[in-house]
Parts: structure tokens; sequence; C-alpha cells
């Protein structure tokens, strides 16, 4: 399966690279790439900066695109090019992953009107702002619809991935995935201990 | 204070991007580099492609040098070159920070003989070989020695530089850290589920 990054200016490190990590060792069954509006290096408040495709080379959309968070999205769902392209490209694609304010950007798109989603704690007042029409879960480790999973803040993605390997090839799988990276993987999705209302 | 994070070929997604992303996020206090023995665009099998500065351009050593692990280091405990520049910029620098496999790094260097330090679990017999005079501790999430901070598999790196934090700035503040990106930190070092021996 090819797995689709999305990154922009100021994207959360860790909302890409930890579904990376998970994706990207699995080299016989995911092929990661990175992807940027323009192509080139994208950079972050973190010093990270990392070499992206344009993502105009999506063609049919990928087997899973994954679109991280970050204070980027503040500016981001207000680029509607960029939105456009999201909406096309999740459209186009089997699944889609959105991490923490990630998904600001995907109920942008109105994609996710009507369906079950979630994102992280400290900015979900500001998220929800995004997609009035999205029934929205608070409490959530993360939360599946369908082809859309989107998750909880930063490192909820990574229990996400797991989760979304449990339900591609099994809770083994997954579990020895977590195992390998020897990560203490959260595996109930409707327990969230960062949620305080 | 000053992160340098050292990249090579096949480093370990998120045994470098899980520490980037906690010193990453306080902008106030920790500002993160990448380097590599000769700068430029660092890959890994994850498909991640970075961009590093030289190793040279750390003349005094860091406040903390971080050393990722990941396939590449199978390769790396043979490049003496890039051996003696860890040496000596471990030398110079106040904190040395190792994550899984990286701790073989360290260990070649042999600034670790007669200290206390860990690796991770799958790879640990081979991490041991590279350093015969190394106290290895099997049974940790991470090790505290000195100034010298090595942690078991990948995502225990994270766990890690929360200790780090804990150690520098109070518990308090670590754990506000762990909430802000929704990470169930594993406080106790010395616990390790994922040690079977």
């Amino acid at each position: 399966m090819t797995v689709a990054v999305l990154l922009f200016n100021n994207f959360e490190t860790l909302d890409a690279f930890g579904p990376v990590e998970i994706f990207g060792r699995l080299t016989d069954q995911y092929q990661v790439s990175f992807y940027s509006l323009a192509g080139g290096l994208i950079g972050n408040a973190h010093g990270v900066s990392v070499m992206t495709k344009n993502l105009a080379e999506i063609e049919n959309g990928s087997d899973i695109f994954l679109i991280p968070g970050g204070y980027g999205t503040r500016e981001e769902v207000n680029n509607a090019l960029l939105i456009d392209m999201i909406r096309k490209i999740s459209q186009q694609s089997k699944y889609v992953l959105t991490v923490c304010t990630g998904t600001s950007l995907l109920a942008k798109t109105g994609l996710l009107d009507g369906k079950n989603a979630t994102s992280n704690k400290i900015a979900f007042d500001w998220v929800t702002t995004q997609g009035p029409n999205v029934t929205w879960v608070r409490r959530a480790r993360w939360v599946v619809d369908g082809k859309y999973y989107t998750s909880s803040g930063v490192s909820a993605g990574m229990d996400m991935t797991l989760g979304f390997l449990e339900n591609i090839h099994g809770i083994e799988f997954a579990r020895n995935v977590a195992r390998t990276i020897e990560y203490n993987w959260q595996e109930n999705k409707e327990e969230d201990s960062f949620c305080t209302q």
C-alpha cells in the first residue's frame, strides 16, 4: 500500500513521524512518500527540514493519505488551493488518516460532514469550528468512520496507526509491531485520559 | 540549550523524531539542529529525507548531543571517522543521549567503559559486543550515568527525554510536556515490560 504523507510549514514533528515509523518499517507492505503543495524542503519550528514531492504527482489518490497537524494548520485551513487538493486526494484515496489538528484540514474540505471524528484536546474547540457539520467526538483516543481515521493529539497518531494495522492485519500483527518498537500501545480507542470534559 | 541531533543513512525515524518533538516544542529553552558526517540530505528506508548541517560545524560540543539508532548503526560502528567525531563531540558536550541501537555508536568510542548503559531488546546482544567494558543493564526503560543517558528501543527515547526534562526542570514540567503531546509517559525508568530475560 502506498502511504502519502502531507507536509506543510510548521507541521507537528511527531504527528507525521510517529505513523511513519510504524508504516515505514513494514517495507514489504507499505511504501511511504512525503508530499507538499509545491514540493521541495518543508520545515517546522522544531528545526526539522524534510524533502517532499509535489502533491500534483499523486494522480489517482493513495492507498493511505496521512494528514498531520501542527501550528501550520491555522494558516493552511485558509489555503483554498491546499484544501481543494486535500479534498480531491482524500476522495480518491482508500483511507485517510489525520493526526491532531490535521483533522481541521480534512474537516474544512467538507468530507467529514455527518461523520464521527476527533482531534487533540487543547485545540479541540478551534478544530470544531472548521467543520460545523461534523459529529465531533471529544472523548476518544481515535475515531474510525468508514475510510476516515482521525486521532487525538500528537502521540495518539501512533495508537491510531496501530489500530489501523489491527483492522487490516489483525491485532496480533499490530501488537507485534508495537513490541518491535517497544511502544506501549493504548489499544482501546475509546479510552482518553487526556480528555478533561 | 542547543540540541545537536546526529543523523546517518538508515537512522531509525522515531529514535530521532520522538525526542525532537519533545525538545523542539520547548522553543524558549531548546534549539534543535540536525547534523551528519558530510552534511546535506540524509535518508532512511522509511522514505524520510532530512536536511542536515556538517558535523564539523559543532565546534565546542553541544549542550545536548542526541544519537539515534537504526539499521545504519551496523555499518557506522565501523566508520572510524564518524566514531572519532562522536567521541570528540560527546566529550565536549554537556549531555549525551542515545536511543535504541544508537548506544552502539557511543559504546564504540569507549566513553561508556565502566558506565551503566542500556539499548533496545531485540539487538541487545549485538550492541553489547560494541562495548565489552560497558556495564550493560538489560532490564531498563532508560539508564542515566552522569552525563550519559541511554535508552531502550525506539519509543523508549521519548520516555528518556521526558526523564531528562524531569532531571533538569522537575517532574511537573516533564509531565506537562507529556500531557501537551498526549503521551502516556512511562515515568519509571527501571520498569521494562519489553525485557523477556
